[in-house]
């Protein structure tokens, strides 16, 4: 399995990114992405009970097709807590999209990302499409991973190759994400391509398995967004034997994962304001659900991060929050060990002596830039 | 019902506090209090699952003995984390505070609050004891409530006092409280005195009554303490007519309520870092527990709470965060009202058109000083 710290599109799909004039600065705020072959498509979006208007639409196009040709996607403007306008806007640019590249409204899938609950601004948006399909490139994708950031500080892009099947199959991930980062969903958006031959079910079930332990391990603030998306697109252009289950399957989620995990790491990398990365492990639960609960617990705690910012060993801190964490963990039974705190990398160990399960969780430490990053945003 | 911004003890009480030398400021760390009568008593403490030592000798005291004389108090460590040596180390205090006092031993209640892991230091506490139970007055309440204090910038104490069963009754509660502030819980240290005549049960349900919309209502920083008390002691010498339902019970059941919020809000007033003091009401749910429950995910969200202090009216954070609660609220059904930001007092009104229950909530806002106080703590 080879890694690539850049984003290199598999066969068949293309990118590009432009200033729609969404954001102020008058960066680059709208991505297209498009695969000249139907693709099977699997997504998770945020369990938030109001998703912002965008994942409607597409949740209504993923069950009104089976393949998909395009996403398109703007920073700058959530289209989050818009109504029945929110979702008429999202439709119209799916539409446009459609046009401009001759294919099915159906087939174009929506994503947002910036404030909540203003009007996008659909008509600068539509004016960007046309010359957006035209410039579709394979290079197009760092201008297109760029274009959907918004408080990053750099773009987060991974590319994996390996032999599946008798090809060599391509996954390539860009996602963005640096606050209101919080796990329970897909947890920010992130965009994967792959030419992989797969059947819709193994894609499905490759995709919830690498989220488990990806993006639902990680947390800045605890902050459950509106627009969470997570996209995942499979043409087939690899030509491989079909990836059903078995080895073939094992070998393309373990690929899949680690388009995930190195994603999501570097959100947490990226984190609103953070000096320090944040590794937790905690051991000896019952079961992986516990052992997240407990490491979220931690993660979560504004005490633990200003402690860790402060490099301050307040262990004590630790212990109160495993022991608000709801599983019964017993005094006597905790163990806990935390790596030296002036490192800007920073592992804690946790025991509970309960069982033999473990999960790994990610988060950044509570700092002056994160409040102030978050007081001056809008 | 008449209100006191000071601490006025009731019959029969008296307290004091002297430094004892467990903070490096050698600010006043010691606390006691002391009934001349016996007096029935009921307890709220933390639902963590691993309390502080003197919460273990606390359960073990008001199983073994039907009536209490004393709380013996010390901030600057909270002798939590300490297994069996800390269980030790409380369990002498009281021991040598009943010697003090010629009272028995189950009869002293134990509280601490202050850094956690690490030994109390038992001898410096045993020194004080003696000269702390000559000193005992009425007016030592107001060494005893500064004695409780960590972080907080000011003490909390208030006095209420009313006519009940043919006497005037009088509720003294102080409390300390700043940070590590969150429900489930009574949430800090709280000692309310009271000279009322009343049975066991109805002191139980006045207190439970009293901590649901008070203590359980207020949070800074979502981190729940393993030391978080509330002792409330009632010694019967207001010779009042028994209280045990009905209007009397109603009646004290209000006074009580009125010191538990007073002190309530007075630890939002003084919470670590604060701006702003934000109260949060939330209407039209299904329940009391659901109204909480919304509220206290706008309460806790670190992006409401920097948007609140940089004065940022960005309510689509407010928005993600009552979709994250956990309730199904919905778009359509949701209404927001904010009070304009650049006050210190903020009102934050939430409707969620599901039913008729409501709460409120009290929090603060996520500061730099926030920050600072808890990189810095140690």
């Amino acid at each position: 399995m080879k890694h690539y710290n850049r984003a290199i599109l598999p066969i068949g799909f293309t990118a590009q990114g432009v200033a729609a004039g969404l954001k102020r600065s008058g960066k680059v705020d709208l991505a297209l992405f498009y695969s000249t072959y139907p693709a099977k498509a699997a997504c998770k979006f945020t369990t938030n009970s109001m998703p912002a208007a965008p994942l409607v639409v597409d949740k209504q196009h993923l069950s009104a097709s089976k393949t998909f040709q395009a996403i398109i996607a703007n920073s700058g403007n959530a289209n989050a807590f818009t109504g029945r306008q929110g979702q008429k806007d999202a439709l119209e640019i799916a539409s446009c999209v459609a046009k401009a590249l001759s294919i099915a409204q159906e087939s174009v899938l929506v994503a947002s990302t910036g404030i909540i609950g203003k009007r996008l601004p659909v008509s600068k948006i539509k004016h960007a499409i046309q010359p957006l399909a035209r410039q579709l490139s394979k290079q197009g994708v760092t201008q297109a991973a760029k274009a959907i950031l918004t408080t990053d500080t750099f773009s987060k892009e991974i590319t994996v190759q390996c032999a599946i099947g008798g090809r060599t199959i391509t996954l390539c991930g860009i996602a963005k994400g640096a606050g209101m980062i919080a796990p329970n969903m897909a947890t920010m958006l992130c965009f994967i391509f792959t030419d992989a031959t797969i059947t819709q079910e193994a894609l499905r079930k490759a995709l919830t398995l690498a989220v488990e332990d990806s993006f639902n391990c990680i947390t800045v603030d605890g902050c459950m967004s509106t627009n969470d998306s997570l996209m995942l697109m499979a043409n087939g252009a690899a030509g491989n034997a079909l990836i059903s289950k078995g080895s073939k399957l094992r070998m393309f989620s373990k690929a899949l994962s680690s388009v995930c995990l190195s994603l999501a790491k570097m959100i947490i990398q990226d984190a609103e304001g953070a000096t320090k990365f944040i590794t937790i492990k905690v051991k000896q639960a019952k079961s992986f659900t516990e052992a997240r609960q407990i490491g979220l617990a931690i993660a979560n705690s504004a005490l633990c991060k200003t402690a860790i910012f402060g490099e301050n060993p307040n262990f004590g801190r630790i212990v109160a929050a495993v022991g608000a964490s709801g599983v019964p963990v017993r005094e006597q039974d905790i163990s806990i060990r935390v790596s030296p705190l002036d490192k800007k990398e920073i592992f804690v160990e946790v025991g509970v002596k309960r069982g033999k399960a473990q999960a790994t969780l990610y988060t950044s430490d509570l700092t002056y830039e994160y409040v102030k990053i978050n007081a001056e945003y809008n």
